[in-house]
Parts: C-alpha cells; structure tokens; sequence
C-alpha cells in the first residue's frame, strides 16, 4: 500500500522485507522462521538476522538507494534489537556492534512502528494465509516484551521512529501512516 | 584416524568438523559451500560461519565435553580467522568479538595446523571426492593469504597451536600429529 501510495506521487519506490528481500538472504529466511522454535537460540537468531541483513542491504536495499529509488522495507535492524535483545536476551551492545559490523552507520531515514495489544497482534498472525511462524509459535510473556522493546527503541530514537496505533481498520492505519511520512518526510501523499 | 588412535588409547573421544556439526549448523553449512563464490562476501560469510558455529557448540561441542568426552573437530574459529580475516578482509578485531558473542572465552586446548604449499593443497583438493567448494575455486591469491593467516596464528599463540608438515604421506602426518598430541597433552599414543 505505502510502495503503491508513494509511486502515485511520482516518487520511485521499492518494497522489501526482512528477513529476506535478496536471494541469499531468503534462503537464510527460511531456516529462521520454518522449525522448532528451539533449534536455534537468541544469539544464532541475531547472527542470521544480520547475515540476512547483509545480504540485503548488498544486493538490494544499497544499489536502489544508489539508484535514487526509495526502499519501504517490512522489519529492519529494531527489529533484530527487539526479538532477539529485549525479549531474546542478547546484549544490546553486542546487537549494536553486530549492525556496525554489516552495516557501518546505516540507518533508515523513518521509521514506522505499528503498534497493538499482543493479543490482536497474534490474533492476527494467526488469521493470515500461511502457518504461524516460528516466532509467533513463542510463548505470551515473549511477545509482550517485544512489544515493550519496540516501544522503548521508539522512545530512545524520536527522531527517526513514529509509533502509530496499529489496531484500527487497515485503511484508518494506511492513513495515519501516509499522515507521518506527509509530516516527516514533507511529501504530497 | 585420530579419533581412532584416542579411542584405542582408551579416551571417549568424538570427531566432528565445521562449518556444520550439528543439525542446524549443517543446513547453514550448505548455504555456505555451495553456489557462486560472489554470493557472500567475507562479513556476510564470517557471520554464518559463527551462526553455525553457535549451533555446533550448543549441540554438539559443548554437551560431549560437559559428559567428559574429547573433541576432535576439523576446523574451528581459526579458520574464520583466517579464511574471512587474513584471506576475506573483514576486520580481526570484529571477528575476535563476534567469537567473545557466540564463545566466550571458550577455546580448544591444542590445535594442530597442517601446513603445505597451496598448490599441493588445491591439487589434493581437487582429486577428493565430491566437487570442489566454493572456497577452493577462489583464487590462488586466496589461499596465499590464508597459508599466511594460519602460520601467523599460530606464531602468535604458539601455546595453543602447533604447525605440522601436511605435504607428506597421509601415514607420515598421522605419525607426527600423535607425536605432537602425546607431547602437549601427555597422552599415551
């Protein structure tokens, strides 16, 4: 939708997710999120993530900012800090050194964080085509301390984060994210 | 062989080798192995080797040592060393931390490096069984620098590390690695 909306105001823009988004780094995908939730720890988890994000950042996300294309990319480095620091248990320090190591002082102009009750948020995940992943096969107390890690990325970084209320319809979402990329960015959306 | 020769001299002894040793640590083994030498470059490369690493400790290394059992593994955080920082680039510090993350200060007690030419090395590599690796088709340069990365190593922490001719016959550096053994770990061998 945010790809579509920016497209129509002339802006050229490319969408990607994480973790995958180059052809490497699916493939480092598919041993993070099929399985059993045990098979690899936080601290592995942190290592594929960044190994992932390389991959990307090497093979899309750098070359179409080079090119002069926007990236909307689904997940990126907050939330490796989130997963596998504030509810993973990986140091925070190290999180950041591993994102110096493959990635320097990148970091996104904007970022959004849509925000809800973990209740809905697995509701929802659960709804969608596809199996639940393995993260979301992770216990409640998990998820509820996902959510709090994001909120205090969020609050350390107001800067570059916006926290948007995630739970309304996803055209009153869609909106109020296309209202803070018009306000942070000053675009015609 | 030498698992063998511990086994015979009455040690609980296991063989393995990296990348992979464990479940996990094999699936991520074969993303790094196979397929075009480009596909990775050194740091993305250096992280799936301690990814796998991580999964080999965990699962295999760690659990056989905590039961009282040798290891024997071919190939260990020397050769991220060497092949990803002497040979890759990729900054030794970083990869010193990235072992600290997924090791502590956890280190084999002797290692036995089998040095020879690099061109004897290709050559015996090329006549194993199984197509060569992604590693062995990188360049001539490559493997210099890596021959120079092991020696350095070992010239820096010769309290751990011994250097043995591997250019002889396969009987003769068998002899000389449990001569080696039996005089750093004062073993009957």
């Amino acid at each position: 939708l945010l790809v579509d909306a920016l497209r129509r105001a002339g802006i050229d823009a490319l969408g990607t997710r994480e973790p995958g988004g180059a052809p490497g780094a699916e493939e480092i995908r598919r041993l993070l999120v099929e399985g059993d939730p045990q098979r690899w720890d936080a601290v592995g988890e942190a290592l594929l993530m960044v190994a992932a994000r390389r991959s990307h950042l090497r093979h899309t996300i750098w070359p179409a900012l080079d090119a002069g294309t926007w990236v909307v990319c689904d997940r990126f480095a907050d939330s490796t800090l989130a997963y596998q620091g504030y509810a993973g248990g990986v140091d925070r320090a190290d999180l950041a050194m591993l994102h110096r190591i493959i990635a320097g002082d990148f970091a996104p102009d904007l970022t959004i964080i849509l925000d809800l009750p973990v209740a809905l948020g697995l509701a929802r995940a659960k709804a969608r085509a596809g199996a639940e992943t393995r993260f979301e096969r992770k216990p409640r107390a998990f998820h509820e301390k996902l959510r709090h890690g994001f909120l205090d990325i969020a609050k350390r970084e107001p800067g570059r984060c916006v926290v948007i209320d995630g739970a309304g319809e996803v055209e009153t979402v869609h909106r109020a994210v296309l209202t803070v990329i018009r306000e942070r960015l000053n675009l015609p959306l």
